[in-house]
């Protein structure tokens, strides 16, 4: 029987107005003819790596395994920033060495990591050159195909990371935080990791968490959106992985008058 | 020969910003690895089940046989609202019970519907649970896997209904009617399904209505848009066999005022 | 070994709110059950056929041979216009015959142009037609299933081109140019084709051209975006072949005030 379709997704910023996206799409289809392609999001607001990092680090683990992922969020484009592949466990992850593979690297510890250096690999061009579609796309279409990691260049060594400002807990002291994403339903992440906040991980009674927002101070904390009254706001940890502020059939941000960016305090225990 | 790879549809209001649809069909595809994947729409704004159903009506028997759609506008997440999972002559539906499927199902009468229940159809989530992605999705694909939906859980017996106010034509009686939907190009359905309106099936000689909008009276009734005068308001029964206005090249919202829950008056034959 | 499945891509305005795409895809589906289908855009600006043929044109060869484009813009949709399915060397085109391959087809001269005429190509509808679900997908799974352009309908003839003005260099001439489109990232297009600038391929040293924008004079002349310094705007041909202003890591069309259909004056040489 013959082997599934490798499965490859897309992260950018490339909107969906320009047709950038399907050129893409067509690149990788003229490597490797039968792929099933599928777009996490193009709408990671434009030059914004670390909206495009929290993006994907929520919806990376939803695929099977030997999917490869692609994001391209790439303010340096042209410059000398290094383009890479990464093999993990499970996944390939290729993007721009500019920190939007970080934070699903701290989960997915890479296995290996190259430079996408070699033109063989990349999609010949006559002009202009337009990464995502001449560098990025072929590369995971190449490694659908089978081509190893180790084939598109030397090894990166480290790779940049975030400069997200680390959180630590410690039992009654406010910390500000910044709010780090706003999505479609008006629920706000803040820079609290899961990991970073005793019992987050929900195994055993809910850590206690406050958080002062310019209107309001939120402490309820609920495993479920489901769990929480309607119009009151309340805090949860995401899909991500991060602490979210949300209202039940309501809008957080407009509630509270928060955008990314904006700076919150957080008490936990 | 291989059969096909089976079809499945997705009608959200999660919108295409946040990675929630990508999630979604990781997890399908984590099941049953080669699926042919179709948004319908992730638009249908925010927690309208009204309008989710009108979109789903207008587009499902568009597709072949054996498609399974997967429709989830659920404002009612998390509370003890059901999940189902329907089987029509022709195709599967799989959705909350909350009247989303409750349009399409007055032309494509439920031959089963079961309970979502099983836990082994169901996404193991360790954190918090996203439905669309942990139980909706991935019943579409153990259906697209041949699961028979009589294994999801208990017969679910009278599924919800929208409160859709029934039209009734009687002849020359002016009848108070809701504005349903607005579409791209300014289209407005109203509630008056073609079912409701004697010979709205356009086999014969075409009825006679007439719509008073705020700004204006509508009275031609055409079978396309290309029979209608370029800027003049005219009214169809639209591809979700509801009562239409519309202006060819031109916006009928935007000429006549009209949103989305407003009030018109409607008078057949 | 199976051949892989044909890949049908779409280029639209008919937006994503509504479902209309996932209705012409099923139309397609229910003719081919084993596509591949892309999205080039669908947000093109309601019934502006220029902008559609730009889009096809920046997008249409990063495709692999074989591959059909559909496109639908069609502020005809009803009248006299024709429908028409066009081979070139390498791919298939169907669209409405108002323009909307004019570009691509200077690039790809047309092998054979066809009619959409033959009934039993179109899907059958009980009531009103919608020529993208009805007619323009059908006819490109048909061509996927391996039907002849020739069957179906009668030749074509000449196809009807878009009234772009063209652009005549001529050494130290100021000339008048429109902007045709303005991307997501604020680059914006202008009516000076690569093929009319002399040296415009690049294959050389780079010519000299200057555009006099309302606010700036813009005469930096780039291969790509990573040679441009950031925050000024500089010029390229881009993916369409097409000169374009842009800034990198900002927005030409706000810094320079720059719409599409406004007028900038160009002089080469």
């Amino acid at each position: 029987m013959a082997p599934p379709r490798r499965i490859v997704t897309f992260t950018t910023d490339f909107g969906l107005e320009d047709g950038y996206v399907g050129q893409m799409k067509g690149a990788a289809l003229s490597i490797c003819a039968d792929l099933q392609l599928i777009d996490i999001t193009h709408h990671v607001p434009a030059h914004d790596v670390l909206a495009g990092a929290l993006h994907l680090k929520a919806a990376y683990a939803a695929f099977p395994p030997r999917t490869v992922h692609v994001a391209v969020v790439d303010p340096g484009v042209g410059t000398a920033r290094r383009g890479v592949v990464v093999r993990t466990e499970r996944y390939v992850f290729v993007a721009p060495d500019n920190g939007l593979l970080s934070l699903v690297l701290q989960d997915e510890p890479a296995g290996a990591a190259h430079l996408l250096e070699a033109r063989h690999l990349r999609r010949p061009t006559v002009s202009a050159t337009f990464e995502g579609r001449d560098v990025f796309a072929p590369a995971a279409a190449w490694v659908a195909r089978g081509i190893e990691v180790e084939r598109f260049g030397p090894e990166a060594g480290d790779l940049v990371r975030l400069d997200l400002p680390a959180f630590h807990a410690e039992a009654g002291r406010p910390v500000s935080v910044r709010a780090l994403l706003v999505d479609r339903f008006g629920n706000v992440t803040l820079n609290v990791p899961r990991r970073a906040v005793p019992r987050g991980d929900g195994s055993a009674a809910l850590p206690r968490i406050r958080v002062q927002a310019p209107r309001e101070t939120i402490d309820e904390l609920h495993r479920t959106y489901g769990e929480a009254d309607p119009g009151r706001p309340f805090l949860l940890f995401n899909s991500a992985d991060f602490l979210e502020i949300a209202v039940r059939e309501g809008r957080a941000c407009d509630r509270l008058g928060l955008r990314a960016g904006d700076e919150v305090v957080v008490t936990v225990g």
